[in-house]
C-alpha cells in the first residue's frame, strides 16, 4: 500500500506493529487521530513515551508502580503472611477487583514454557527465596492460569521450596459461577467433585 | 479498574481513547510497549506526534501531503481533464491501488449527513468550483460510498455544477468479482442489469 505522505505511513508502521492491529486498522487510528485536535495524538504520544521512560518496579513484588515499593505492599493493613503468586499485573489487577483478598503479592513476570523459551532463571523465583529468608510468610498462593505451563511453574516451584517450612496452595479450581454442569468440561469437573466443599449457606 | 502506577493509567486512559479499544486491549498493549526495548514505545509515541504536526495537506487535492502539493496532483503524466472526487484519503490509497486510474483526485472530506451534523460547507466543495475555474476539467468522477449520505452528496455536487459544462459522472455499481448472484443484494442485481455492459472477452 503506498501512502500519500511519509509522515503518515511511518505512524502507520509504528502503529501497525502492536500485537492485533493489521495496516488497514492502524490507517484508521491514524486518520482518527488526525481529524481529533492535535493534542489528543500528542497526549496519546506523550503517555506511551512517559510509560517506558518514567516506570518502575517495585522491589518487593516486581509490580509495576510509580516509586520502589508500590502502594499494595506498602499498605501496612496488608498481611506480610500471605503472598499470592501470580504471572503478570493483570492477575494483580484481576483478584484486586474482586475485593476478597488482603495479603500481598509477587509477579513472576511469566510462567516456565520451552516452547517459548521462557525457563525458571527468566522469571522472579529468586524473590520467593527472598521472602523466604525474610521470615514473615506463612503462605504462597499459586493463582497461575490453568494451562499446562502454569501447573509446570507452580509444581516447580513447589518442589525447590516444599521443604521450606512454609505452605504451598493454590487458587481453587471448579465450576464457575453461573456456569451449566452440561456445559463444564469434565476436567473442571472432575476436579470440582474430588475437591468437593463442606455446604455453605451463605456460598 | 485500579492500576498499580499513574504512568500506566494515563497510557491505558489515552489508548482506550482511540476508536474500537477497550480498557482490556488498551492495558494489554500498553503492557505489551513495556515488554519491548524502550525505543519501540519511544518511535511510536514521536511518529503520532510528528504525524499531526508534521503533516500537511495538499492545496490542490486536500490528500495528506508532505509537501505543499501530493506527489499525485505534481505528477505530470497524471491527466488535469479527470477528477475522482472522493471522501477521504482511504478511497484515494483504494483506488490507486488497483493501478486502472490515470487522472487526479479532489478529496471532499466527509459527505453530507445532517445526522452528524455535517452540510455542505463543511466538505471541500469550493475546490470543484477553483477546478472548473482553471478550465482544465473535462469530467468529474463520483467515488463516493453507495449511501444515501453518498449518493445526496453526489446529487448535491451534480446540480450545483451541472451546468459548467464538464461531465459528471459515477464509478459503476454492481455485482463484485467473485459475487455469486443467488446472495447479490436486489439493488445492485437490478442496477447491474439495469446499466448492462457489451460483452467483452477481455474482461
Amino acid at each position: 500500500m503506498d501512502y500519500p505522505s511519509k509522515v503518515l505511513a511511518k505512524a502507520v508502521d509504528e502503529i501497525s506493529g502492536l500485537p492485533g492491529i493489521g495496516r488497514k486498522t492502524a490507517l484508521r487510528l491514524a486518520l482518527h487521530l488526525l481529524k481529533q485536535p492535535n493534542s489528543r495524538a500528542m497526549g496519546l504520544g506523550n503517555s506511551l513515551i512517559s510509560l517506558v521512560n518514567d516506570i518502575k518496579y517495585c522491589k518487593e513484588c516486581h509490580n509495576f508502580s510509580d516509586f520502589e515499593i508500590c502502594d499494595i505492599c506498602s499498605n501496612s493493613k496488608r498481611s506480610d503472611e500471605l503472598i499470592c503468586i501470580v504471572e503478570d499485573v493483570r492477575d494483580v489487577i484481576a483478584i484486586e477487583n474482586t475485593g476478597k483478598y488482603k495479603g500481598k503479592y509477587l509477579i513472576l513476570g511469566g510462567k516456565i514454557s520451552p516452547m517459548e523459551g521462557v525457563g525458571p532463571n527468566q522469571l522472579n523465583i529468586s524473590s520467593i527465596e527472598k521472602k523466604l529468608n525474610d521470615g514473615k510468610v506463612r503462605e504462597f498462593i499459586f493463582a497461575l492460569s490453568a494451562t499446562m505451563e502454569g501447573d509446570t511453574t507452580a509444581y516447580y516451584i513447589y518442589k525447590k521450596f516444599k521443604n521450606s517450612g512454609v505452605t504451598f496452595s493454590s487458587i481453587a479450581r471448579g465450576i464457575a459461577v453461573g456456569d451449566e454442569l452440561e456445559y463444564a468440561d469434565e476436567i473442571s469437573l472432575g476436579r470440582s467433585i474430588v475437591n468437593r466443599l463442606p455446604y455453605n449457606e451463605k456460598d
